[in-house]
């Protein structure tokens, strides 16, 4: 892959240099993930006009809008939302663009994003690994039988395969059988045979006449909990060619596992979740191809990572005792499946291999995070954290690894919040709040009029109505913080108003309530308890921990310090901390492309330990001690201490509550 | 199993003696299996009345019948077809119940039957195997999880079963593990695993609650092209339970393999012609299981043995190609499938294993023969026929073996005669015609109204009606024997009278016509003329053969000499003959309960050599000869010879016409 073009900004006043810009980035949306604030009310479609600035050195497009007056566009402002970086580049900011008064340009800087990874970054995470699919199609040319020959078919292939192809030891699918006899004659036998490596040996699943090996594809999932990812592989080219995801439709039947295990027990209740999320699944499906343009016989593999209950629920496996203690899944490692015996749309000879799980709470995502961001090679002591329905943390190195999850809600995924959304176009991903007025700006996914919020948006909006003084620590508004944007509902509850129904495409206004805030809060909680509990399992200090991996749906989007100040994350060194997005789908990718990953995989699934939080009583203290913004004991968080102080915020004792 | 006790019988006049006659055992029966001649016109039934018999010494049971009036039963005579041999018995057959003059025991004494095996001496054809089944189920008693070791519930079963029972390297099917945590907890961690024994290692293909060991059942298959015969094995005991046969529903499709093949090719023909074997399984499968007493959950395997062309109708495999030359099978070896995939009704966890085949037309129900017969384990050299549709024939020993196949069509199944039927109750099954009056007296399997005639009642009426002079060596009738038994039917063709209506069950009389003679000569043709060539083809003459082992639905009932009459086997010493019956389902069974049997088995398969009858010039020279009752070349029928020469037929000039 060429390596990217990037370009520096340096915004004015305050000379604030941004490094590392791609190629056509869009100006707005580059200061606002940096923490340079620029005014927009509308998410950054050109509907506000509030975004002006002057560029006054570099190269770059656009900048027009109807919101933008000849008059100022003589005068040389531009629209930042509607601006393209061509070049290095110097903009300008307005007195009117930006906040009320000077605190957002002149309080200190806020620390930098932490890593985020271009595609070209993300296949570097994992070394030393090579296109060689576990599923390869193999392109064989045959005799033709005569009467000194006539050795039946499927042995002929057999041969063929081991004299031109060295495969010894090979077993073919039943199916293949049937129509063995057309196939090999179809094109004067000339077929393609796909196998499979198993570990007692090649399997043929396919043969088809002719030479179709350039046609080889994979799909590979995340099932999530709350929400489904889909990659459609190209095996030969080893590239991406199409992504998608839906929320998982087993959300119907209850938004956490544990509700999902509860209902699977009901009389018919596992069938239903499987044809649930295989519903999901047929759709994630239908738009990868659609949108890659392939055909769907030409996918021959299939992986799915998720946690270890959607790994049982999708395969149609009892999941009772996973809840019951002492949490016993029925496998960690399940026998591969014929998806299309699952309901899946797929040809008939594709196999599922769902990932391997360590237990009954680390599953096979975490399995394949671990893989897809290298974290079962490096030797720095890692923290690897997926912030999903799940949370889960693994602690380790290429030595050793251990894990715990808990249980954190699917708030990070706009899940059991008012306006939430996944992290898909239109939703709103960045949030600054002008702490003079209490104004929010905004940025959406792709510059589209406001959906709803995203995971991203929903911590940005939390961590700058705190700094702002709108919510106290407990989460809770401030009623003398009332006016435009805080406000009483019809039922009299506080809510924030985000975007207003005039720039959104909800047909409302786009809002944040405090029921919203709590689900974020119980859901940072459970995750930073998670995270201090497995370090003190394992004896480790924060400080211990040399590198962070963040995972999950929303992962590139979110910024490191604002995690941190609604107490996410501790306030350590942004520059540990790496985003790896989706690390499931990650580790399945390579896993469709290299059976040698999908070792590493079987391999880091038996040796990771795991412990358990249920019942565990240093975590249960963790977590209500995190049930505060950011936190009942800032020893980890000092810049919000500061921040929290400015505000005339009390002190919190050592009890966690208040002191007043 | 207790060896069977046997008694003597020694008819009067004539002194002849018949040894081993089973305890039990019928008196007509015993008379007219072992060429004694005693009148009957009903088939044993009772009805006729002309059985009478005066038993002069010795133990019997029964003898009476309506039909015998109270003065004969004082004056000591009984009905033998209701005797009962409870000892050694002396018979002294009347005048009254004789032919028509005294040739029947003055004549030369026929040469004894071959031998007929006893269920014991089926299982000591082979040597050395042991009920050791491929499938197997185990009890396990698995210690339960608790918070130090809540290993999930698939590890922990392998584990149990590797410390247990030293097995590695198991896989499990993807089915057992959905259900697998109830089934571990249901009798508290007892279970019975059925593991089945592959190359690549033991698969589990079932987990039930308890132990269930004691109930274990197998199903083997003969898949006949004219008939299925099925055995419901126990094989924790080693026992047969029960045996059904049905005409295979693929008839209606066509008689032959070659009808078959070009009939699965018409749309939808393939699926049509499966089914139609699969609901004659179904059938058969339904009637062991009843008789047996068997519920169909126990069955945990099954075997099938049929020939190429079957094997493949029944999987559903393309056979196009068996029939157009080079002859290549799509497999001869098929992967193992689930019996439910092709649609018979056993439980889900059931994989049938077909028989190894070793070419288009010698197929596993040879292989299965050579095994059930312990021929590839003699040192002799062995000629193995099988008798049925297809005949085929097998020349060697344990160092070599060869084989051919011929299409001889059904009629030794009862197949394309009039009033043919399979070897089941009511069928005629033994013929004696008396030859100064041309009355035929019968004998009806299990004593009951004749329905029909099977293989070896056609036989030994055409074997009698040809020593009797009432057909010629043409198979034509003689118009001068018209009579009470030979006549012209409505149509003006001839027919012979084996049983009139009063007599039979078929609401009709029980005819011979002489297309059915005729069907019979071109099926023995086919199958003398392939034994002549396979021996030619080794450079073997029939003199070098030291045993001759005879399979076939009717083989236990066929008499080695009249089958030398139609000249179906050449006149050699008898008692090199063996009779094995169904040698298909003899080999079936053995691998069904042994392991080592399977290998050996997959051991002859791969290395038995195949003769191609078709274009094989000296096969249509040597079918053409045997056109003829017995043969064209009398060389083989010295008996014959002097019989026809008594009879005054024509001397056959070697061109192998009449010489008038």
């Amino acid at each position: 892959m060429a390596e990217e073009t990037t370009h520096t900004i340096t915004f004015q006043p305050g000379d604030i240099v941004c490094d590392g810009v791609p190629h056509e980035a869009n100006v707005l949306r580059v200061a606002l993930l940096e923490g340079v604030h620029i005014n927009a009310s509308c998410g950054g479609t050109g509907a506000c006009g509030k975004c002006k600035v002057e560029i006054t050195d570099g190269e770059y497009e656009g900048g027009k809008s109807a919101k933008l007056s000849d008059e100022d566009y003589k005068a040389g402002l531009r629209l930042a939302c509607r601006v393209k970086v061509m070049g290095d580049l110097t903009v300008a900011i307005p007195e009117e663009s930006r906040m009320g008064d000077a605190v957002a340009l002149t309080h200190e800087r806020r620390p930098g994003p932490g890593r985020v990874l271009t595609a070209q970054d993300l296949e570097d995470l994992v070394a030393g690994w090579r296109i060689d699919p576990v599923v390869k199609k193999i392109a064989l040319k045959l005799d033709a039988p005569d009467a000194a020959n006539n050795i039946n078919d499927l042995d002929r292939l057999k041969l063929a395969l081991k004299a031109q192809h060295g495969l010894e030891n090979v077993s073919v699918d039943f199916h293949v059988v049937r129509d063995l006899p057309l196939m090999l004659r179809l094109e004067d036998w000339l077929v393609t045979v796909t196998v499979v490596e198993r570990p007692k040996g090649p399997k043929v699943i396919q043969v088809v006449p002719g030479d179709r090996t350039a046609e080889d594809f994979s799909i590979v999932l995340d099932i999530g909990t709350t929400s489904v990812y889909a990659q459609l592989l190209d095996l030969k080219a080893g590239k991406t060619v199409a992504e998608a995801s839906e929320y998982n439709g087993q959300i119907s039947y209850g938004e956490d596992v544990i509700t999902r295990i509860i209902h699977s027990q009901k009389a018919g209740g596992r069938k239903k979740l499987q044809e649930a999320v295989v519903q999901t699944i047929t759709a994630v499906i239908e738009k990868v191809l659609e949108k890659g343009g392939v055909d769907r016989c030409q996918v021959s593999h299939m992986v799915a990572a998720g946690n270890t209950v959607m790994t049982h629920l999708l395969t149609g496996v009892n999941t009772k005792h996973i809840r019951i203690a002492p949490y016993v899944p029925a496998a960690t490692f399940l026998p591969p499946v014929r998806a299309g015996h699952l309901g899946i749309d797929v040809c008939d000879h594709v196999f599922l291999y769902t990932f391997p799980c360590v237990s009954s709470y680390v599953g096979g995502d975490i399995v394949s995070g671990i893989i897809g961001s290298g974290v079962f090679q490096t030797d720095k002591i890692t923290l690897y954290i997926d912030i999903g329905t799940n949370g889960e943390a693994v602690v380790g190195n290429s030595e050793w690894l251990v894990a715990t999850s808990c249980s954190a809600g699917p708030a990070f995924e706009g899940g059991g919040i008012e306006h939430g959304m996944r992290a898909t176009r239109g939703a709103i991903e960045a949030v600054q709040i002008d702490p003079s007025t209490g104004e929010p700006h905004i940025l959406t996914i792709g510059g589209k009029p406001a959906l709803g919020i995203c995971g991203s948006g929903i911590i940005d909006t939390v961590a700058e109505l705190l700094e702002a003084g709108i919510i106290g620590q407990n989460g809770k508004f401030k009623e003398a913080k009332a006016g435009q944007w805080l406000r009483r509902n019809a039922d009299g509850l506080w809510e924030y108003v985000l975007a207003s129904q005039e720039f959104t495409a909800a047909g409302q206004d786009i809002v944040i309530t405090e029921p919203d805030i709590d689900n974020l809060m119980r859901a940072k909680g459970a995750i930073y308890a998670g995270i201090t509990t497995l370090l003190n399992s394992v004896g480790l200090d924060l400080d211990a921990v040399e590198q962070v991996y963040v995972a999950g749906g929303f992962g590139k989007y979110l910024q490191v310090d604002r995690a941190a100040a609604i107490g996410l994350f501790p306030e350590i060194n942004p520059e540990r901390f790496t985003f790896v997005g989706n690390g499931s789908l990650l580790g399945a990718r390579l896993v469709s492309f290299s059976k040698d990953m999908q070792q590493a995989a079987e391999d880091v699934a038996r040796t990771m330990t795991n412990i358990e939080l249920s019942d565990n009583q240093f975590f249960m203290d963790e977590y209500i001690a995190s049930l505060f913004f950011p936190h009942t004991n800032m020893q980890w968080f000092p810049r919000m201490e500061k921040i929290l102080a400015r505000l005339g915020q009390e002190p919190i004792d050592e009890s966690g509550k208040k002191s007043t």
